[in-house]
């Protein structure tokens, strides 16, 4: 018998069998006005009111719905009801600028769009329906009285979210991720961090991302509570483990250190020794980072590697038995690779050094872009655009990232974009955006300019420039000036050269 | 990307990620020599040795391969090496008569015939290919010294087992389970479980029983050791606890019966305590067993319900988080119950109180038997044949067999294959064959006979005269005389009646 792997087997589950479980604890300063605590039953009731809105709408199967929010119940929920319903859900950054995010609305064709009632400069961007967040959608969308129409044709190819990444392009790309790609994803990832119904979930990571790497699913079949946070904050994150004994998280290497910073003041024992563990995705942290973890929290640290295009988990780096016992150095710089292929994924090096990964996980193609699709994936390989290599224990390491990307703080920053934005100011002759190490974000943007001749520009108007048409995380933090950019042949600018003098004395050119 | 889920993901990932990792301890005492201790690497080895023999024979794509063996790491190499090369394994129950295994071998059509030595009484069946385990295909099939051809087009609806099961017919049936009900089935039993690296697991359950219920899939996936036990015995089950670090086991309420028994005399310290859990199938045992093997032994006991024709995973059934305070005797209760629905199973009850699934762990169907397999498959939906309730914990509670099955030490006896063996004594004029409680077993099979008039027998003559024929198990182990059986109307015997002496006072007719 073939059933379709769609994604409301989880909430579906959760509902028949953890129906008295706390789902969601809200973030309690929801601008939007907080969900009350929720039960997995309660869940359900509301992901079917948000169903039968929809329905009251007409927005029909397969039509997308924008999201736009801060991590929130109401997003938890919206990505369980939007594709359960036969509808695509589109979670988008809410750091983005008003023009970024006009551009995802567009370009996804989204009927809906739902707003936090805290992105004011969004207020401009409009689609066939929108509502703010919170009271307007609980009393003129949401329908409690009455039952949602069900999907006519549960299919696990059809498209469950759209989620836009910066690539190497200057416009972000709309991932298609279908059910069977994130139920896959789902189920691996739960199987590979051992999550059960005694674990307490909190969403540090935005939800956007990725649908919050596939967890908000897997947690909901397992019947794990999830607690919401909506700003990272290390404190905060100390004293919600403790009052919510929160025992799984997953993050960028920048919310660790954040935690770490946070430790170093906190009055008495941090809470959950021996009962935490956190997942790092993004680029591995420095080993030293990874050792504090297990010593000053006590929290096992977990790495994994993906991409928004491969839903995302592609490897699981857990200590292994044999390793148990090696010096604490030895062991955190075993868990700074990106691990091995979980169940089901498959990766290999190409000639040029490139990651290659096949499996189930990987979309079904960029929305409405197929040379770009075509470009990722051919011969039944996902190009990953990082460079890197297997070990003899199986283990993946990233060494390089070979597309033009930036990240930075967990967020992906496509430097073509940046340097379109730089450009468009009136001194600049040329410009190469790199990324360089920074101690916080992992790296951040730096811009190295040519002045037009006979042009005076100060760094801070180049800085300040770029912010008033880029989200703020994609902005340069530095400039530096060049006479000329160092050219190949061709014409292409040397980046590698470029990055060269800032990464000098690291054995990975990633951070 | 849609990539085929095929169990060759289990073996291959264990042969990349943990090729150094002890794969097979096999049991010492194999008749057929045991296989030396393997690590993945050298399983994944013998494996392709096994395909590439396979080749050479000349056995190709979805053909047959029979193997009527004990457990033994050779049986695991080919539960592994045969359908991953495209071909379907036939695992054989070894209890069972060499007339019930010629007829497997022959509606199977089976090109090879693979048998342990030990089973002499099999010594009469051919097949296209014959071999005895251990000398004989080590050295004459096994090809270390070629590459085994690729299976040519991986396909995750192609059939790669084929399980006889006994039903409600006089002939066991072939259950076709695909790559992807396997697939499904291990990864959500590892994730349920919280299978991991750092388990090592026991073989105590027959391997031929369902693929060992697909944990030998998931469990290669993951990297965890698998100890072979060939013979069920308690005390052995203990020494090897305590010799091999087990922590994970899967069998029937029997075998749990059997190691509390040898717990009684067991000097020392019980090994495993808080560490080991085992999983247990068939008909939940009494509630007081479920609670002895948490006081008397200190493993946790997980209650799971599933049958052959779903690959078997349907429920899972650990103790609640918030069920951890209650007194033993309650949880113990509570374990009793099948379970939940595990991640991706739905269920319902029939109007008539019938166990309806609907899962992507449902086979294809039955070996050559289309009638059987829509009688079990409708409407998207599997007759479980067994009678049952959910309560409002979401929880299956199995109250009722429906088929004319009897659960003996976790096999699955066919009373209708009984009552025409003992019919066929000269002496037996009408027959019922029934299941009644057995303390060590769970049920045993009665027969119910009316004699034909003026000719004597004993009970022993019945019960020899079926021994015979049978295998030993599925043989009544005791006869009640009767001068007519009780019918409806329309002439159907009415075993409920029959059964109902001997289960008074129970609350389910099944054990």
């Amino acid at each position: 018998m073939k059933v379709p792997l769609t994604i409301a087997d989880f909430l579906d589950r959760a509902e028949l069998v953890h129906r008295d479980t706390t789902a969601t604890i809200d973030e309690p300063d929801q601008p939007a006005g907080a969900v009350a605590t929720t039960t997995y039953g309660e869940m359900a009731v509301r992901a079917r009111a948000w169903q039968a809105g929809l329905d009251a709408l007409g927005v029909g199967g397969g039509e997308r719905v924008a999201v736009v929010s801060h991590n929130s119940a109401r997003l938890l929920e919206l990505l369980h009801a939007v594709p359960a319903s036969g509808r695509v859900c589109v979670p988008v950054n809410f750091r983005l600028s008003a023009d970024e995010v006009s551009y995802i609305v567009e370009h996804s064709g989204a009927s809906v769009l739902l707003v936090d009632p805290e992105l004011k400069a969004l207020d401009g961007i409009s689609a066939p329906h929108r509502f703010t967040l919170g009271e307007q959608t609980e009393t003129e969308l949401m329908r409690f009285d009455t039952a949602p129409r069900p999907w006519s044709a549960p299919d696990e190819d059809a498209t469950a979210t759209i989620n836009y990444t910066s690539g190497t392009t200057a416009r972000p790309k709309g991932v298609r991720l279908t059910h069977r790609n994130i139920w896959l994803d789902a189920v691996t990832f739960a199987m590979h961090t051992r999550a059960w119904e005694r674990d307490v979930y909190m969403h540090v990571l935005p939800m956007f991302h990725c649908n919050g790497w596939g967890m908000p699913y897997g947690l909901a079949g397992l019947g794990v509570p999830q607690v919401v946070l909506r700003k990272v904050d290390g404190a905060e994150i100390l004293r919600r483990v403790r009052d919510r004994g929160v025992t799984l998280m997953c993050g960028a290497p920048a919310v660790w250190n954040t935690v770490l910073d946070a430790a170093r003041s906190w009055e008495g024992e941090i809470p959950g020794r021996d009962e935490v563990r956190v997942v790092c995705a993004g680029a591995p942290p420095p080993s030293r980072t990874i050792a504090r973890v297990a010593e000053e929290l006590g929290w096992e640290f977990l790495q994994i590697y993906g991409l928004t295009e491969t839903s995302p988990l592609l490897t699981f780096n857990r200590t292994r038995p044999q390793d148990v016992d090696l010096p604490a150095e030895e062991r955190a710089q075993k868990l700074s690779r990106a691990g091995a292929p979980v169940v089901g994924a498959r990766l290999r090096v190409s000639e040029d050094g490139e990651v290659l990964a096949r499996s189930n996980v990987v979309m079904d193609g960029y929305w409405e872009n197929p040379e770009a699709t075509s470009d990722a994936v051919s011969d039944g390989w996902f190009r990953t655009g990082d460079g890197g290599y297997l070990d003899d224990e199986g283990h993946l390491t990233i060494s390089d990232r070979r597309k033009d990307v930036i990240i930075t703080g967990g967020e992906n920053v496509s430097s073509i974009e940046v340097e379109d934005a730089v450009f468009g100011h009136p001194a600049v002759a040329e410009v190469a955006v790199i990324g360089v190490p920074h101690e916080k974000w992992g790296e951040t943007a730096k811009a190295v300019v040519v002045k037009k001749s006979g042009v005076e520009v100060s760094e801070q108007e180049i800085i300040d420039f770029a912010r008033e048409r880029l989200a703020r995380f994609k902005c340069p933090t530095s400039v530096d000036w060049s006479d000329a950019l160092p050219r190949n042949p061709s014409g292409k600018i040397l980046k590698k050269d470029l990055r060269a003098p800032y990464w000098e004395g690291r054995t990975r050119f990633v951070s």
